[in-house]
C-alpha cells in the first residue's frame, strides 16, 4: 500500500458537519491502490467492560482524480461526538489501520489504544455551514451596468459615445444606467434567469466603478436611490433576485477619505484608515509612481487610484459594515458579492457575515476569490465564491482544447473533493465575466463549442451565472473589449444561440434539485474520440449526459453506461433506442 | 516521483505568516523520493513585458517522518502578498511542477500560466498567531489543590482524612488548601518552578471540583477570595505566574441553573442554557441513568452529573465570559487552561479569546485537547494545547517501551509539522497530570527511565510541566492514584529525584532561548543499540542530547554527530574527549 499518498484531516473537508447531525468523513489514498476502506468508530467515551463499543461502516469509492481515489461515508453520532479510525485493504489484500497517530498494524491490540484515533469532539449546529436554499434555485446574469442599457439618456456623461458605436476603450462611457436594466426585467424574464449580479453602481469615476468615491449614493450617471429601488423592486417583482458588488479591499483615490489623506498627508484624520509605510503619499514623490513596485502605501495591485484600506481599524469596520447593512436594509438586495475578497482579513469577513445576516436572514454572501477558498467557506464567511478553478478546468478542454477530457474530469473531481458537499451546491459557476475574455472569443467564435462547455457547466452542480450578451452570442477579447455594450437590435442578435440558453435555462429550473444534489458518477471519458459521459442520479431518477467534442457521429452503448432500462432523450423529447450523439454536440438522457 | 504523496495546503501549517513581513511554507513528498525542491515565488501583481518576475528559492528538508519528507522556505513577500508553486525533483532526476491546479509539466510554458499557482493572498498582521512571550520561559509545576498541602485544617471538609493516612479513593478528602500552596511557595522557588496551574478551585461538590456550582466563589474548603489573592500576590513576588482551569464545557448538577430545570422542568428560564432533547430530565427517568448512552439531555461523557452548556446561548456566553474576565481583572491570574475544550464550539473560544485578551494582553489560554489541534491554533482561539500526541510518543518510547526510537523520532516530526512554527514555542508538555498515571508507575517505578523521559521532553521546545510530586518520586496508578497527598516528610521525598529535577530545571532557564527556537536536528536514531541524539542549534550556540535506553555504556563518534570542534559536556560540566553515554541515562554536550 502506498501509505505516503493516505491523507484524512479533521475539522477540513475531510471531516465536517453537512447537517446538524450528520458528518461527513472523507479519506484519500493513491489512485487504484486501495480496495476497501472501514471506518471503525463509536463515540469516544461509550466503553462497556468488553472495552470500547466501536462499529464498522464501510466507505465509498466517490471520485478518482489522475493521483488520488477519495472515499466517503456519512455518519449520524448518536451523541454528536466521534473517535474513528480506518482499516485500509489494499488490491493485494494487505491491511493497515490509520488513525490520528498514523498507521498501526491492524491488530486488536492497536485499535484498543483510544489515543491511535482521530476525533470530531463535537458536532456543534452552529458551525455547520448553510447557505440561503434560494441560491440552489438560482440562474444569475451579470450586467455591467455602463454596457447593459440606456434608459435614461438624460443622466449619460458629457463624453458618453453612441450606444455601440464602437468597440470600447479602457476609459470609454456610453450611457448605460439603472433604469436601461429596468426596462430590460422582461427580457430577462422570458430569457428565464432569476438573479441579477451588478458590478459596482456607487458613485465613482471610472466606468467600471470600482474605484468607489461614496458607497452611499448610487452613482448619478447610473441613477438615483429610488431608480434604484425600483428597479429591486420590479425584480423581486419578477422573482428576481438582486446582488451588489462590494469593493471593500480598496477605495478610490478621489474619495474624500483618500484625498484628506493626500492634503494633509501623516495628520489627516483619516491616517489610519490605510496602510501608509512612509509619507509623502504624493503622486510622483517617494516612490509613488503608478504600476511601480514601490508605492509607499498598500493598493489593489501597484494602482495608486485604489489605496488599500485597513480593515482591522474599528472605524474603518464600522463605516464598511454600515454600507453593507445600509443596502439591505433600505433596499432590501439579496446578495452582495466581495471584489477582492482574498485580499481582506478574515476577522473583517466573519463581523460582515453576522452584520449582514443580522439584516436579511437568507442573504448570499460570494467572494470574489479565484483560487481554493477552503478558508473562506467555512461557515462564518461566505456562502460561496466564484467558481474559476471549477469552470476554468471546463475552458482547458472544452473551450481551449488544450488538456484532454480525463485531465478536466480528474480536475473537476479534486475541485469537488476540496470543499464540503453543502458549499458545491451552492457555488457561483461562470464561464466568462468582466473580468475574462467573452466565452465565445475564446471559442475562437467557434458556437458549438460554447455550447457544449455552457450545457456541461449546467449539467453541474452550483449556481450558473450567465455573463449579459452571452445569450445572444456576443464576443469580445479582454477587458475593455469583453465590456461592449449590449446589442438590443434583435437583427443583430444570434437567434439561435438565445433559443439554445432559453432551453438549457428551462432545463436547469426543471431539474434543479437532481442538478444541484444528483449523485455525479463519470462514464465513458475517452481521450480519443473526445467523448465525456456522466450521469447525475437522485433517488430513483437519472440523467445521463453524453458530451462529444469530436468531429464525427459518436455510438455509445447502453451497457458502458451500465444501463438495462429504457431512456429518453429529454433533450430533444425522444425515445431512444440507439444511443448517438452528433459531431461537436450534446445530448441528455434520462433513465 | 510518487507524486501521490505530495501535499500542500494554503492557509494551514503548510503554508502561514511567521510575523508581520513573513511567511513559511512546507510541503510534503514522499520519504527518500525527492532531491530537490524549489519555490517560484512573486507578487501575483508583479508583472513585466518579459512576464511574470517570478524568483527561485530553494526549500529545505527538515522533517522525516516514517512516511514523508517536509520541506520548507521562510520568505518575506515585499506586499505581503504571494502567488506560488513548487517545482519538485525526484531522485532519478525526474522534475514536475506543482501548484493550486495540481501537477503540470515543468515547462516554461505552464510555469507562465498564473492560473496553476498557489496564492497566499494577503499576509494580515492581525492573522499571525502570536502567544505571550513569557510563556516561552515558563516551566509550570501542576496542583491538585485537594492533595498539595493542608495549610487551614480549620477549613477541611469534616470528613477528612488524615494526610497522607491512606491511598485516596474516588470520593475521599484529605484537606488541600489554597493556604497550603501559600505555605510551600518557597518550595517550588527552590525547585525553580516559575508558573502554577491549578486544577479547579470554584465552588463544587467532588474533591476534583469539576462539577462547578458556583463559578465565582473559591470553594469554601479551599479558601476563601482573599486566601487566593494572596497567592497570586505571593506568587507574583516570587516570579511565579498563576493558571486557573476553567470547565466551561459543562456544570455541576448541583448548579443553581441545573437545580432550577430539574425543579420547572421546561418552564425553567435556564432551559436553553442547556442540550434538553426531551423531559423529564430527572434522574431515573426518562432514560436518565448514570452512565447509560440514553440520557435525555447532553453533558460531559454519560455523567447526569456534568451537564453539557450550551455555549451559543448568548445569556450563557456572558456569564462564562463573566466569569473570565472576572478572574483576570479581579485576582490578576496569568492563565486559563480551558477543561473539555474541543467540545465546546469555536465561536465561543474567540470570543472568549478577545474577552480575556482585552482584560489582560499577555494571558496565556490553554486547551485542553488531547489530539491533533491545529483548528483552535490559528491565532483567535488558544494560545496552546496540552500537548499529549507529543508527550504520548516519549512515553511510548522511554516509558513503556513499546514503540523503537524511530518510531518516536517519526512521532515527533509529524507532531512538529502539525503546527505552525511559533504554536511549537509555547506548547504545554507534560508526561502526566491528574488524568494519568503518574509517570513513575508507567515506568514500573524505574527512575532512570522516568529521568530519560523527563530530560527528553525538557530539551524540546515548548513549556515543560511538572506534575506535583513528580520531583520527589510520587507514583500511583490511574485517577484516583494519581491524586495521592504531597509527601512533606523529607525523609520520605526522594531526595536524588530532587536534586536531578531541580538541575534539569535550572539547565532549562538557562538553555531556555535555544531550547524554544533552536533549529532540531536529529543524528544517530538507533534502534537496537536503542540510543538516540540530536542537536538544537541557535547562532552559533549548539547542544548535542545523547539518550542511552539500553542496559550498556554507549560510545559515539563525533563524526557521527558530523561535529569536528571540541566539545563540553554541560551536563557534568567536564571537558569530553570521548563521548560515552552511561547505561540508562543522557548526556548534553555543547560544541
Amino acid at each position: 500500500m502506498e501509505k505516503s499518498a493516505i491523507y484524512h484531516q479533521p475539522f477540513s473537508s475531510y471531516a465536517y458537519g453537512y447537517d446538524s447531525e450528520t458528518l461527513h468523513i472523507k479519506i484519500r489514498s493513491k489512485r487504484g491502490d486501495v480496495k476497501e476502506v472501514t471506518l471503525i468508530a463509536a463515540d469516544p467515551y461509550l466503553h462497556t467492560k468488553a472495552g470500547w463499543s466501536s462499529k464498522e461502516t464501510s466507505l465509498r469509492k466517490v471520485a478518482t482524480t489522475e493521483e488520488h481515489d477519495y472515499w466517503f461515508v456519512a455518519i449520524k453520532p448518536e451523541q454528536r461526538r466521534l473517535q474513528y479510525g480506518f482499516v485500509l485493504v489494499d488490491t493485494s489484500g494487505v491491511d493497515i489501520f490509520y488513525g490520528g497517530r498514523g498507521f498501526y498494524e491492524n491488530t486488536s491490540e492497536n485499535r484498543a489504544i483510544m489515543d491511535y484515533y482521530f476525533k470530531f469532539p463535537f458536532l456543534h449546529e452552529s458551525e455547520v455551514f448553510k447557505a440561503p436554499e434560494w441560491v440552489k434555485k438560482t440562474i444569475w446574469y451579470q450586467i455591467f451596468p455602463e454596457r447593459f442599457g440606456n434608459g435614461n439618456p438624460d443622466l449619460s456623461p458629457e463624453n458618453a459615445l453612441p450606444w455601440g458605436s464602437k468597440d470600447p476603450g479602457r476609459d470609454d462611457f456610453f450611457g448605460g444606467d439603472i433604469e436601461g436594466i429596468i426596462q430590460h426585467l422582461d427580457y430577462l424574464v422570458e430569457l428565464g434567469i432569476n438573479g441579477i449580479y451588478l458590478t459596482p453602481v456607487f458613485e465613482a469615476s471610472t466606468n467600471h466603478k470600482y474605484d468607489t468615491l461614496n458607497y452611499f449614493e448610487i452613482d448619478p450617471h447610473f441613477g438615483d436611490k429610488e431608480t434604484f429601488r425600483k428597479l429591486v423592486k420590479e425584480a423581486h417583482n419578477r422573482g428576481i433576485k438582486i446582488m451588489l458588488d462590494a469593493v471593500f479591499n480598496h477605495i478610490g483615490d478621489k474619495s474624500p477619505e483618500w484625498q484628506d489623506v493626500l492634503e494633509n498627508g501623516s495628520e489627516s484624520r483619516f491616517v489610519d484608515w490605510f496602510h501608509i509605510h512612509s509619507f509623502p503619499v504624493t503622486p510622483g514623490e517617494n516612490g509613488n509612481i503608478e504600476g511601480e513596485n514601490t508605492l509607499s502605501f498598500d493598493t489593489f495591485a501597484y494602482t495608486m487610484h485604489m489605496p488599500k484600506l485597513n480593515t482591522t481599524n474599528p472605524d474603518v469596520q464600522k463605516y464598511l459594515l454600515d454600507i453593507a447593512t445600509y443596502w439591505v436594509r433600505e433596499f432590501d438586495i439579496d446578495g452582495w458579492r466581495l471584489d477582492v475578497a482574498n485580499e481582506v482579513d478574515h476577522a473583517f469577513w466573519k463581523e460582515f457575515n453576522k452584520a449582514v445576516r443580522t439584516e436579511k436572514e437568507d442573504i448570499y454572501i460570494l467572494g470574489e476569490i479565484w483560487h481554493d477558498s477552503w478558508a473562506w467557506l467555512l461557515g462564518d464567511e461566505f456562502d460561496s465564491v466564484m467558481n474559476y478553478p471549477f469552470t476554468q478546468t471546463i475552458i482547458e478542454n472544452f473551450v481551449e482544447e488544450r488538456i484532454k477530457p480525463t485531465k478536466m474530469v480528474s480536475g473537476i473531481n479534486e475541485q469537488l473533493m476540496r470543499y464540503q458537499e453543502q458549499v458545491n451546491h451552492v457555488m457561483f459557476n461562470m464561464l466568462d465575466s468582466h473580468d475574462t475574455a467573452r466565452l465565445l472569443t475564446r471559442c475562437e467564435g467557434d458556437k458549438e463549442r460554447a455550447k457544449l462547455a455552457l450545457a456541461f457547466m449546467f449539467a453541474h452542480t452550483g449556481s450558473p451565472c450567465i455573463y449579459y450578451g452571452t445569450e445572444i452570442g456576443m464576443d469580445g477579447a479582454d477587458d475593455p473589449l469583453c465590456r461592449k455594450c449590449m446589442e438590443w437590435d434583435e437583427a443583430k442578435q444570434d437567434k439561435e444561440m438565445l433559443a439554445f440558453m432559453k432551453k438549457l435555462i428551462a432545463f436547469r429550473k426543471v431539474n434543479q434539485e437532481i442538478l444541484t444534489y444528483g449523485n455525479l458518477e463519470w462514464h465513458v471519458v475517452d481521450d480519443i474520440n473526445r467523448i465525456v459521459t456522466f450521469s447525475r442520479t437522485l433517488g430513483v431518477k437519472r440523467l445521463i449526459f453524453l458530451f462529444n467534442q469530436s468531429e464525427v457521429v459518436q455510438r455509445i452503448e447502453k451497457s458502458d453506461l451500465g444501463i438495462q432500462t429504457e431512456l429518453r432523450n429529454v433533450w430533444t423529447d425522444e425515445t431512444v433506442t440507439d444511443i448517438q450523439v452528433a459531431a461537436k454536440s450534446f445530448t441528455i438522457l434520462e433513465s
